[in-house]
């Protein structure tokens, strides 16, 4: 080679996985698979690259203006997907005559986004999406928030809150007042009310909206309404009573409440915030979002709601829809600054050290009969010093390090040595992976999943 | 929506992933997820974009020309990555300070090739990839023989062959022969010797290498060499008797079959094959194909080699290293055709029918039930008739449908339908999740994994 060497880097706003973060990513998307699986829903998966026009003025301007998009070598205007339900809208259209509905998907690949990469945003990143098409029931809202707690859960966080609405229940309000017309305005104007105060809402109300005073305080005292789901479902109920949209609303929410508590959910997971509406235009019945009590600055690590018609723009059938996503990178942040990852680099807990090279054959063997065992086990292929791989097994992160030679293969026993605690025992071959089963339990926890 | 239908469609050579297929798919990378982790390979990804120089003529002028390549919002040159050995060549160099040696990784991940799509080649396809850098040691050798005797068995197959050579071997004679500088040429030819035969190769090998009648003789009486690995590597270390090259070639193949049947791996599943050679240069020791007995047309399922410096074209620190890779579309095709993937459409093997609009909170509340107990359920969402879920249930591949109504709630029990018996016994809840264990211990055997 006598060319210059290529600087090895990755382009701005991508990056490399390595072990140990990779390894919590991977038992996160797991526990994802294991959850979704077990409420039936089945994997799919698409092409990362779609034709342009499948992608195009799904996601709005700003969408568009971040796809990643080119003239491939047959002259085909393609780009990469930025999301997973455009290209599911498509997938459904395509192929629902060989799928029965309801149905059921969960899909977890990644996708790309030339965005700003200040902020921690990445161009790259994998998300994980169940939904459930061609069905208006609410036991299908009803699931998607039992998948959402069962999920959460099952990675490992005790203390959430699931904040769920209906977007029903403002649209009755609207009807009433009769700002129906003008309700991505007040949408707009409303996810506004943390950040500007109720004075700046009103205000943008009235200029955007048109909304007199009196509606402006309506629609005010409506987003701010807090308490239990009964309470809150109560006063509504007075507030709409006789209009249909905004009594069916209640009625959903109210079934969906007791359902779930009934199903096992603990209240204090479950909370009715009237004020979520999470985006204008695509959600048209029952929202959720996920806080983690101990850190809801990060924003919602799972986000969903049910929508009226997935696949409008590629056929006129109409696929009602009700799903969510889970936040990857969110979570993972979260699960980091909680200490819930293992900064462990290695999948084994095990490692033999390969003491005295003319017993290969044994190092390489016992490995294997751990392996069967149910052990994860690796051995270290050079015969190097017992401290380089002592300070290897460390640096790794491996719990248990085997090592044997001359004397011990002559006594028939292998010394276990527990680095974690920095004991060490003789253990004759035949109870050794009982030992390790048991030395393994008495383990920090493990990454979630 | 006043515009036009989008068609629904995938870019030529590209493809969706059906739920049964999909699940077949996930099913064999997470069998070999677990696997490469038993033995204490860690998972890393690298981005699927990377700078195109960093592609650029490492897999010759032929994948030069299938990359998907073009230039970003920010005037990057850029490209998708074709396969994952260039970006952990990448990867490698970028981060080795980071990972201590020797580093054992995974990569399970999308490659993109802008191929001919005509004899069944996709544009989009899964590499799952694992090796072991930073040692020159034949243990790792055997680990790599090891891995991929334990995931094909894993999947589920017990008529394998793993064909085993060193290049050592070959150029041991090619340097008694005095053909060494004409490695490539030889190889070349050696590789059509099933399609062109002996008679084909001597001419090529005359007229490409230059090679003399007697040395032509030679070259084909070593790569038709067949019988026991023994009995072999006995032949050769008498040709070869006194070339350094071809006696280390010997020796590590000998250790190699040794010490793989010393940790339990069936000697009908090795052999030695000399002829095999996987490419002119990148490999340069132990080489490593997989086949299936039952289907060896389909190619080798699981390949790979030694080779002697991953990442020299990004950094001057020389990583050795070893490892294969697992052909997942030949593999599935494989598996089809032998009736090990399901036709199941759904993970969960319980459909609880929503028979009666006024228990569904029952209904759904079973299901959770269930779930608890280890059975994905999946619960119907809508009150249609049951006919028409059962139709569903059938379509789906369900094993297992529960019914409930009026009269079995005043009872507190359900019916329990085994749809693949078509038989129906009645069960208290308390005794529900045994019975649906019991019944799917009896089921047909799962697809692999």
């Amino acid at each position: 080679m006598n060319r210059p060497l290529i600087i090895p880097r990755t382009l701005k706003g991508f990056r490399d996985h390595l072990p140990a973060p990779a390894m919590a990513r991977e038992a996160l998307l797991e526990t994802a698979r294991r959850v979704y699986r077990s409420y039936g829903f089945s994997p799919i998966d698409t092409p990362a690259l779609e034709y342009t026009e499948v992608l195009l003025g799904k996601g709005g301007d700003e969408s568009d203006k971040q796809l990643f998009r080119f003239t491939d070598q047959g002259g085909r205007d393609v780009a990469l997907r930025f999301d997973l339900t455009v290209p599911f809208a498509r997938f459904a259209a395509q192929h629902i005559n060989d799928l029965a509905v309801p149905f059921k998907r969960y899909h977890l690949a990644p996708v790309w986004r030339g965005e700003n990469t200040h902020r921690g945003r990445y161009r790259e990143f994998i998300q994980c999406d169940f939904d459930t098409i061609g069905t208006d029931s609410n036991a299908a809202d009803i699931e998607t928030l039992l998948v959402i707690h069962d999920l959460v859960s099952a990675i490992g966080f005790e203390r959430f809150r699931i904040q769920v609405n209906n977007r029903l229940v403002l649209n009755g309000l609207l009807e009433i007042l009769g700002l129906i017309d003008r309700s991505s305005a007040v949408l707009r104007a409303l996810d506004k009310l943390h950040k500007i105060g109720a004075e700046g809402v009103a205000a943008e109300l009235a200029e955007r909206a048109g909304a007199s005073p009196e509606q402006s305080d309506r629609v005010l005292e409506f987003a701010r309404l807090t308490g239990s789901p009964e309470s809150v479902l109560t006063t509504l109920e007075g507030w709409l009573k006789g209009n249909a949209t905004g009594e069916l609303g209640i009625a959903r929410l109210r079934e969906l409440f007791t359902v779930a508590q009934h199903a096992g959910i603990p209240a204090e997971r479950l909370a009715l915030d009237v004020s979520i509406a999470r985006g204008l235009d695509y959600y048209t019945g029952t929202i959720y979002e996920t806080f983690l009590l101990d850190d809801p600055k990060i924003g919602s690590i799972c986000s969903g709601g049910r929508y009226d018609n997935l696949a409008e723009l590629f056929t006129s059938q109409k696929l009602p829809g009700v799903g969510a996503s889970l936040g990857l990178d969110r979570l993972l942040a979260a699960m980091e600054s909680f200490g819930m990852i293992s900064a462990s680099a290695t999948p084994a807990p095990v490692l033999v050290v390969h003491f005295d090279s003319q017993h290969m054959p044994e190092y390489i063997r016992i490995g294997r009969t751990l392996r069967a065992a149910g052990i994860a086990t690796e051995v270290f292929p050079d015969a190097k010093g017992v401290g380089k791989q002592l300070k290897y097994a460390d640096r790794k992160g491996f719990a248990l390090a085997l090592i044997a030679g001359e004397t011990e293969f002559a006594q028939g026993v292998w010394q276990l040595k527990d680095l974690r605690a920095g004991t060490q025992t003789t253990l004759p071959e035949a109870d050794l992976a009982q030992a390790i089963h048991a030395a393994l339990q008495q383990a920090p926890a493990k990454p979630a999943g």
